[in-house]
């Protein structure tokens, strides 16, 4: 990460801040962060949560890896900096999300924990919710929902996580989910029931 | 802008899209950026307008020249090149925020008319509306709310807009307003009113 020069700038204090916000919307904000290995189920969980959580009203934001990089981090690659910087550009967007009140939830594969730690600094830790999207290798080459690892396996594709790029796993996240395991429905009830339990959510 | 490499990057479609937002939130989402000097009342409009809205339950979120610099774009500085990308950057966040449902408010300076017109092109047009947060150069320096004109002035800031760098004025915006010539709270209904013209907020 480059250094901050915030020379010549000051930070302002708004009207409606945080706290008015998550007033209107009866729910705290908090950014879900879900990790794991490509194929494992994160964006299949991401889009499942924000419909349960919706269908309750609460608000809710899906940055998805497959969708910002279209847009934010079009310019960005896939070496081990254009990653970090793709992380770090993630969290701030993910920490604005959060201080406007909003649930959001973050689907990047994330392989380094000290990119995932930064994100977790960025953010705050009681907003951070990491969540290990685990299954393991053999099952996620299996599904192989878009055919990456087919073609990584081929060398089509290079530093392809989990091939030929590691993925470090969490070593102390707030929740595992065990894909291979559980459904999807159930994994997304472990989610909302963590977000009862951590005060983000009322209690039904 | 650097080239967009989206190869291997799948667009996904979520379940809850920006139609569920907008009608669990009763109001569109739209980014309405305000564009002008330093001094011109940009910020001030911004909170304001946050804050009018917010009383009335519609979901805000503000983008701020001051406090997004401390992050998502701490790491860029005030050249031609570096305000691009910060302009860039801010515009698809914003993008992000309208596609959310949220009436989001962008203040920042915005000196270039490329810029602004690629952030325009970004958002879609229906969804961005700039305004033209204008002052004289003279008044704005007078005002001079952070002493900045005064350094520029002294030679002390290089590339201040309006000193030693230009400021292209909004050929075709959605609306002017004349801080001069009016107090921020009629700035502000003429934005309301705005927003009700466009549809983006319901007729009262």
């Amino acid at each position: 990460m480059k250094g901050c020069p915030t020379q010549n700038v000051t930070w302002r204090e708004l009207t409606i801040g945080r706290p008015e916000r998550e007033a209107l919307n009866r729910h705290k904000g908090a950014t879900v962060w879900l990790t794991g290995l490509s194929g494992s189920g994160k964006s299949t969980i991401a889009d499942l949560l924000a419909a349960r959580l919706h269908s309750e009203g609460v608000h809710t934001a899906v940055l998805d890896g497959d969708n910002i990089r279209h847009g934010l981090n079009c310019d960005l690659g896939f070496s081990p900096e254009a990653r970090t910087e793709n992380i770090r550009r993630i969290a701030e967007v993910a920490k604005l999300l959060t201080s406007f009140g909003i649930i959001n939830m973050v689907a990047f594969i994330s392989p380094y924990s000290s990119d995932r730690d930064s994100a977790r600094k960025i953010q705050g830790d009681g907003d951070f919710i990491e969540v290990f999207v685990h299954a393991p290798l053999e099952v996620v080459e299996e599904r192989d929902p878009k055919g990456l690892y087919k073609k990584a396996r081929l060398g089509l594709i290079k530093e392809f996580t989990g091939i030929d790029a590691p993925y470090e796993e969490p070593v102390n996240p707030e929740l595992v989910l065990h894909t291979h395991l559980e459904t999807p429905e159930e994994s997304v009830e472990a989610v909302v029931a963590h977000l009862r339990r951590a005060g983000i959510l009322k209690e039904e």
